[in-house]
This record gives C-alpha cells, sequence and structure tokens, in this order.
C-alpha cells in the first residue's frame, strides 16, 4: 500500500510523451498494490477531451518476462467483453516500458469502488463475472503455471519453520502440515481449465452498484482449474475478513451467478471442498511467510494468517458430511 | 505519505451523499498527506457530467477548532481568483463533516503537476502567484498565529536535546541555538501582513507548464509578515532537495515574479536576510524534532534536517555583505 518509488513530473511526462494519449495533465501516487507503484494519471487525451490510467511500475516479485502474459490477457479479456483494464500500448505498440530498470505499464482506467460488506446480488454478479473470464480466457494463447500452487504452498510453511508458525498460533503447524499432506493426496486431476485469475479478493473488484465494472490485478493469474478460481473467490467473499463468520447467502450467490454462466461438472462439484481447502492454505501459507518475514518498519500491512487457518478448519470440520452444501 | 484509515466504499458512498456533488463512481486512496488520508473521488456530479474530488481526512495534528480558519481560507481565495481548490459545503452548508472521531472535507480537485526541477519561468509564476495570494487574503476576516514559529522552534530543538541534535550532525547544536539567539534578537517588526501559505514548496504547488494551476495544503497557513512567506518558497524553491546547491536563476525569477505583483518595501527587503535564516531554521527544527521522535516503523518517509542546517549556514555566511543580493 505504497508508492515505492519517486517519479518526478518531468520523468512521468516524458514517459507519457511515449503513449498516444495526449500530454499530462495529472498524476496522483494512489495507495493500492503491494509489489508495485501505482499512479492514478490524467492526460488531455488522445482527442483532446481528457483521459485516465493508471500507471503501475513493478518493483518486486514480478518477472518482466512474465509481464506479457499479464498485459496481453488484459487485451485479449477486454476485446471478449470482460470488464478488465486495456493495456495501453506505446507508439511502437510495446505492452510495457522501462524506466531504470524497472517495467511500467499503462493501464486504462475503470469506474467503481471496491466493496467491503458484499450483498448477496453483488456476490451473484461476481459469479457471473468469473465464469465470463473463464469463458472468454479459455483461447488465451499463452500459457504460465501457478506460482503459488500446493508444491508453493509447502516450500513457504516449510521454510516457515513449526516453531515460527506455533508462535502465531499454536494449532498452526499441525493444522497446515496436516493439511497439506491430505490435499496433495486428494488434488484432483483432469478437470476443466482455463486462464485463471487466482487472487479475485473483494479489492480486485470494482462495483457500480450491482455491476461489476472492473476485475483488476491479474498478478496472480495463471492456467488451472477453473473450479479453483471458484474455490479462491468462494474463500475470498464468503467470510468476515477474520475468517470467523460465514455468510452462506453470499455463498449461494456467488456460486449461483456462476452457474447461470458455466456451470459446473458434478466432477468439479465433487472436487470443490478440497479445492476450497487448497485455496486457504495457499493465503494461509503466504500470509504466514510474510508475517514471519516482513521487517516491523516495511510499508506494507501485515495480514494475519490466521483468518485463512480459520477457514480452513471451518472447510475441513464439513469435509465428512455434506460439504459441497456448504457451498451452495 | 500513507491512507491511515480504511474507508470502506459503503462508508464512503453514505458520506457522499451528504453533499450534492452526485454519487459515489471511484474513491483511490493517494499517497499524499503526511498528518492526514487523501482519497481521489470520483463522482458523477450534480449535473450528471462527472466530477472529481480531494477527500481529506485529519488524522493528527489538526485541531478541528482550526479547519474553519483553513477551509474558509480556501474558499476567499478562489473567489478572489487564485488559483487554489475551494471547499466543497456539504448540503446543511458545512465546510466538513465528521466520520467518527474524524473530521472529513470534500475539496476541489485541480489539474497539474509538482515539478521536481523547477525552471526560472515556473519560479516566476511561482513568486506571482504567491503576490497574488497575499493581496487577496489581506482582507480574510478570521486570523491564526503561526503555529511554526521562532517560539516553537525553539521549543522543538529543546526538546531535542544537544546530544541527539549532535547525533545527527556534531555541528548542528550550536548551529541551531546560536542562529535561534541570534533571530530572536534581530526579528523585525511591523512588516506588512497578511495571511501566509508558510509552507509553500514545490509538492504543494500544482503546474501545467509555466502556469501555476494549483496552491494547495494550506495546513500551516496563518498571519504574518508577507516576506517571511517570501522567505519560506525562497528556501524551498532555491535549493536542491539536500540543500547544498543554490540556484541564483530560480532566487532571482522567482523574486522578481513577487515583485510584479506586489513590490517589496526597503523594510521588507532589509529584513529578508533574517527571515530567510529564520525560515531555515523552522523546517531544521521540525524536522530534527521528527528525524528524533518518529518511530522507525512509521509510514512517514523522515526528512533530513541538515538539507536546512546548509542553507541556513549559507545564508549566514552570507550575512556579512551583500544578503539580498544572494536573494535577487
Amino acid at each position: 500500500m505504497a508508492v515505492y518509488t519517486h517519479l518526478g513530473a518531468e520523468e512521468m511526462a516524458e514517459l507519457i510523451g511515449h503513449f498516444d494519449v495526449g500530454t499530462l495533465v495529472s498524476a496522483k501516487g494512489i495507495a493500492e498494490g503491494v509489489s508495485n507503484s501505482n499512479w492514478l494519471i490524467e492526460t488531455t487525451g488522445s482527442d483532446g477531451a481528457g483521459a485516465r490510467f493508471i500507471l503501475t511500475m513493478y518493483e518486486f516479485r514480478i518477472d518482466t518476462a512474465e509481464l506479457p502474459y499479464f498485459l496481453a490477457l488484459l487485451d485479449h479479456l477486454a476485446a471478449k467483453g470482460c470488464p478488465v483494464p486495456r493495456t495501453i500500448h506505446d507508439r511502437q505498440g510495446q505492452l510495457y516500458r522501462t524506466i531504470g530498470d524497472k517495467a511500467v505499464a499503462l493501464i486504462e482506467y475503470l469506474p467503481g469502488v471496491s466493496v467491503s460488506q458484499p450483498t448477496p446480488d453483488q456476490a451473484r454478479a461476481v459469479g457471473e463475472a468469473l465464469a465470463r473470464l473463464h469463458l472468454a480466457a479459455a483461447d488465451f494463447p499463452m500459457t504460465r503455471a501457478n506460482a503459488m500452487d500446493l508444491v508453493e504452498s509447502r516450500r513457504l510453511l516449510e521454510s516457515c519453520g513449526e516453531a515460527p508458525l506455533a508462535e502465531i498460533d499454536p494449532a498452526l503447524p499441525s493444522l497446515a502440515f496436516s493439511q497439506l499432506d491430505e490435499l496433495e493426496r486428494l488434488w484432483p486431476q483432469d478437470l476443466p481449465q482455463s486462464v485463471i485469475h487466482a487472487d479475485l479478493f473483494p479489492d480486485n473488484v470494482l462495483m457500480l452498484g450491482n455491476v461489476v465494472t472492473g476485475l483488476i490485478d491479474f498478478y496472480f493469474s495463471c492456467n488451472g482449474f477453473c473450479a479453483y478460481d471458484v474455490a479462491v473467490t468462494h474463500a475470498a467473499w464468503c467470510f468476515s475478513p477474520d475468517g470467523q463468520s460465514f455468510d452462506a447467502r453470499i455463498s449461494m450467490a456467488l456460486l449461483d451467478g456462476y452457474e447461470t454462466v458455466r456451470p459446473l461438472s458434478s466432477d468439479e462439484l465433487k472436487a470443490l471442498p478440497i479445492l476450497a481447502r487448497a485455496a486457504c492454505l495457499r493465503f494461509l501459507a503466504s500470509r504466514a511467510y510474510d508475517w514471519i518475514n516482513t521487517p516491523a518498519d516495511a510499508l506494507v500491512a501485515k495480514k494475519d494468517p490466521r483468518a485463512f487457518g480459520h477457514r480452513l478448519e471451518r472447510f475441513y470440520a464439513n469435509a465428512e458430511w455434506t460439504p459441497v452444501l456448504m457451498l451452495r
């Protein structure tokens, strides 16, 4: 939640000059993004009528070799009518430029706000938008593996170590590692795949009322099971942020919305309880790793890993009886 | 440089409903302001044509009893054609509202960017804008004392203590306290007064090319000597940020621009070298205090107090011969 790099007005104006968007009128650093810096940019527009953009500078974690996947995906989805921001290409047609040793991309600005307390109608709209994304992305020609899969969850949790995990919560090591063992064993095969967003938290959805106006922040997107993306989105939307309370109305509306556009197969429905636990474990692992390894003076607000431990326990407690009913 | 308070979209929409500005379309936390949180807000506008605003939440340092001074001043100056953002009054005509125990104000959004490397033409425009501000504010009916005067500089420096100051720079305690003694003795009387901005750094000026489109962040504004405001602006604009190099062309252009609109009297010119040193000491004192007292994990980037020690030394070294010539 910070702007890591100072970009002077003169540098910014020079950069904007490489795009056919008119001249720079305003630039405000915005408090979004954990691993990149973002500015809300206003220009005179290519037609003089004014235009707005998000300028993103990639600071950490992102390998620029992966940028074409993320940025071309936006163009692919936007061309198919999905509410995602287009990448603005520079005058040479490039998807991104560099300033010093950092890549920067100019992205379409979309209206909408991120809801904090979603209503069922809003959850339904998000489910529909996610299903449309999966359908629209099915013929996207590039591929990227999920960097946050179970292998990575194990690597993160093992590098945390049991003692530091137990300091967060005494029950955390046994929960995490027993679930990890079981999920590795139960991981489904051959479910329908597409490009998945893999991080569709409310923060990454812009809405106006009940309408989804923007799906943003595709920097975890990858090829994967559509149903896993449903599980991630479900874990992100249907609980209070601390993971303590589950809202069944949100859960039902989200899944109904998704199935209105893309019905889940019986194999997918059967796999959902496993995928739901894997989704929780993925965020548990990355949050625990960040919790233990983020210096106290970092600009980033640390997120409590226990919020996903609670979700995981809840899904696991329901594993024996009617897991899918919890979801729908 | 942070957003200290999370405001959910629902709270934000409720707040915006109290103003005649249409409905909320977008809200981005912006990385500006040290003692308040700011959002760039887009609404449908009272006429449906769209409108933008800055929403400011006052977090620290500001006594809400002082808000009417700052906010009514914006209206006063805007009505006289100064490029300052108007305060948007709510439907009851109030200048600010409260959320929980914090005051929030909706402020006009102005185009423009803050320059990092001003040109003489830009400095001239800033000088002109400052002089117009002093003329326009002369009949502003409210008053506020300068909270950052020499008395406050002494209080801050004494509360720092000599040893912590010497840790910043061994020469700092003797420089600061000897200057303080001398400036208290030499402080001028009876110079022309108005409302002064008192913090007109490049960050607080929005420009498009050579045109000043916005003077912002009036939260240090107060009644005081116009020439002191010239001295503050001069110290802020005519040196490299680290205070090591002085740009005589910027200095001359800034003062020429000011005098095009409001010529300085001979008493003011005579006082300028003293006021210039007092301006440096004011920022030296507050930066040293923040340097020593800001926790390492604060979200605020600490500013090096030595940058104003260097400016102060430079002004003092020139005190014996042609001090005003250094300025013009």
